[in-house]
């Protein structure tokens, strides 16, 4: 790697920066699935290993295999039914250092070097909300000299420690945020997250057999597409990825092929195309609740005691007030209601989608096209809210596959497109 | 300035580089009320040979004097009822014209040397949409050859030229985007844009005079509050600045102090504190609308031929449907709907407000607490909208102004703070 680079013309996201006098590292992320059991460990650590030998400093931030925490997770409530969250993260955060420690032997049979650190070893500091702690700061002394030292660096994922020593577990989103937090602290300006599928879609390819893989996408256009229901990366880890001007290159850990980057925009002006509508994204369960002679903050603060966010209320007439929560289940929903003896029922059972792209919220076009587009499909809309990075609708569970794909043929050509790659069958 | 600038250490919106070999100009935007009249022109003059003797290339676009714009509008459509769109531009653009030869004047009076260039001399290029065009591209050719001869150059605002070479003008939020765009073209990272207020606030401060300069705003957190409301900065400006990475300085025409900085975002990881919130952006008039027997693709259509977003649209029993249409008027909304025979009336005449913040979607303790400082105040809210970056609420007309000032209350802390500027007052 160069050690003196001169920068020139401007720096974008695309653009790597070297520290002067230094180097940048890879740094990537495996999750579950990628290292689910010893022979995909074996393979991340090959590519751990090639890259290294190609001459980059590699940190690795793991995920536990498989779904192995969810088993530590089973293990806890069988013990007892109200562990102390402290000791439950003490518990779970095993899972993280199993899949660490095998990658470190992996790389170590391949001929290399390779150092394990858990969240407090490599100096992820957070708050102490034991099972959702926030990112407060990283300090990488450890990752830094085990890197000049030579070796290949595996952190565990989705762990920290809190001010008063504690390992914390970093609740939803957590990997793919500790990942990019790793990234931002050691300068590097990208951020390679290796999953199960080979990358952001146009639509859900289960349900859009015609949906491509979105060759880039911007922070924001992630972010809108993660708030409408496409689960391939959390909210959390594109807001810090956006803060701290990382570039997520999203991509299988099956597969040799580029995924999706998800970075900082380029620059078009105002020039209108077929990039307007990033894609169309949904979430199969997004109800509409009913409380009767309850106000909007009560139902509100019931909910955020829950860790809840209220989505869309609706005061109706004869004191009736509708309301959503997007993102978070019926049962536990209700149970929010209910632990503040507030009595709710889900009035109806619907699904979500959602046309996301920049500033869709100032096209009335694409707004009217929508609607258009589902009525004539037969579909009709329960609610319509428009963000600015999106127009949502909630409709009928039964329909909800069928007004994906009416939304997607209308707004995302087929025809092979500079910016889209070939579906997953090629 | 530095011909040639090695480039350390990572390369963040608060960084200039310079482009390896040549300068990076000034480029200011100075709005209407700025160049009100022959004093506030030469007031800018001299700011710009000012900033020229110190070392600095200057661009400056400007807007037309005052009012004038709005002066020659009602000569058009006094000599026509319905002038055609072209010959409009061809009026409206010359209020630029007017304030650039001027500008350029005071210039050489103070010794120095100005050419104004028009926006199609300028190489501003723009589709064919008279009175609305968008940008489709910029060769700041002459620009930078008027910089290279050692001129200010002043650019005419709000307008460029299509490609059948005509005049075309920009539209709503046109000269702040056109400002922002030629800075890009010019590889500029900053762009300062003079106005009559302070800077962006965390309030309106004639209604919460205790409202605070905000001294630095993300781009995504001044879209929300330009999104919500708060006029000071177009979204579209915004939008333009967020894709080019261009940081925007928000300043007083009338004062040398400093004014809020809208640009990349500082990383803080996750770490919580009194940033969470960054203002309360307010909007007087949102109606709520009622339609019978109309399907909301049909609402959504008559409103898109009148370039009018609609908001949320919630299907009420009896074929009643409720709608808003945010940022726009009630007349204009209603004439929309009438000129596809779609009988509307005003529900309610209604206020918006939000509590603006990056990820506020996901901030439940955000939300609620809104909704209980309201219904402390004894405000009810007709409806609540939570989107990614804000929480927002309709309330009574009469009751808007003790709504933000009680949720001003609630989330921004009146004790000086590092991220605050102390308010106007001061």
């Amino acid at each position: 790697m160069e050690a003196n680079v001169v920068a020139s013309g401007i720096c974008s996201g695309t653009q790597q920066l070297r520290t002067v006098g230094g180097r940048e590292p890879l740094v990537w992320k495996f999750g579950g699935t990628s290292v689910a059991d010893h022979d995909r460990l074996r393979a991340a650590a090959k590519r751990m290993v090639a890259a290294q030998r190609a001459g980059h400093d590699v940190v690795a931030i793991l995920s536990a295999m498989g779904t192995s925490t969810d088993a530590l997770s089973a293990m806890a409530y069988e013990m007892s039914a109200r562990p102390p969250l402290r000791e439950l993260d003490a518990l779970l955060s095993v899972g993280e250092s199993v899949s660490c420690a095998l990658a470190s032997m992996a790389v170590a049979d391949l001929g290399s070097h390779a150092v394990s650190l858990s969240g407090p070893q490599a100096g992820i500091r957070t708050d102490d909300n034991h099972g959702n702690a926030r990112l407060n700061d990283i300090e990488p002394v450890r990752i830094r000299e085990a890197l000049a030292d030579g070796s290949i660096v595996l952190v565990t994922g989705f762990q920290g420690m809190s001010e008063s020593g504690d390992v914390t577990t970093l609740g939803r989103g957590g990997s793919d945020a500790s990942a990019v937090a790793v990234a931002a602290a050691l300068g590097a300006r990208e951020c390679e997250i290796f999953t199960d599928v080979p990358g952001v879609f146009t639509a859900d390819p289960r349900i859009v057999p015609d949906a491509s893989r979105l060759d880039r996408i911007r922070h924001e256009e992630m972010l809108e597409m993660a708030e409408a229901g496409a689960a391939v990366l959390q909210p959390r880890a594109v807001e810090l990825a956006m803060t701290h001007g990382i570039n997520i290159h999203l991509r299988s850990s099956f597969s040799t092929e580029d995924g999706t980057w998800i970075g900082q925009a380029e620059g078009r002006f105002e020039a209108r195309g077929t990039f307007d509508v990033t894609g169309i994204a949904h979430r199969r369960q997004e109800s509409l609740y009913g409380v009767r002679d309850v106000e909007a903050s009560e139902v509100a603060a019931a909910l955020a005691a829950r860790g809840i966010a209220m989505g869309t209320a609706v005061p109706r007439a004869g004191g009736l007030l509708e309301f959503t929560a997007p993102g978070v289940g019926a049962p536990e929903t209700t149970a929010a209601l209910d632990a503040m003896e507030i009595p709710a029922k889900v009035n109806e059972n619907l699904s979500s989608l959602a046309v996301v792209g920049l500033g869709i919220g100032r096209r009335p076009d694409i707004i009217a096209h929508s609607l258009a587009a589902l009525r004539a499909a037969g579909i009709a809309p329960r609610l319509v809210t428009t963000m600015p990075g999106r127009v949502s609708v909630l409709v009928d569970p039964s329909l909800l596959e069928e007004a994906v794909r009416v939304l997607h043929a209308t707004f995302i050509p087929v025809a092979p497109d500079p910016r889209l790659m070939v579906g997953p069958a090629a």
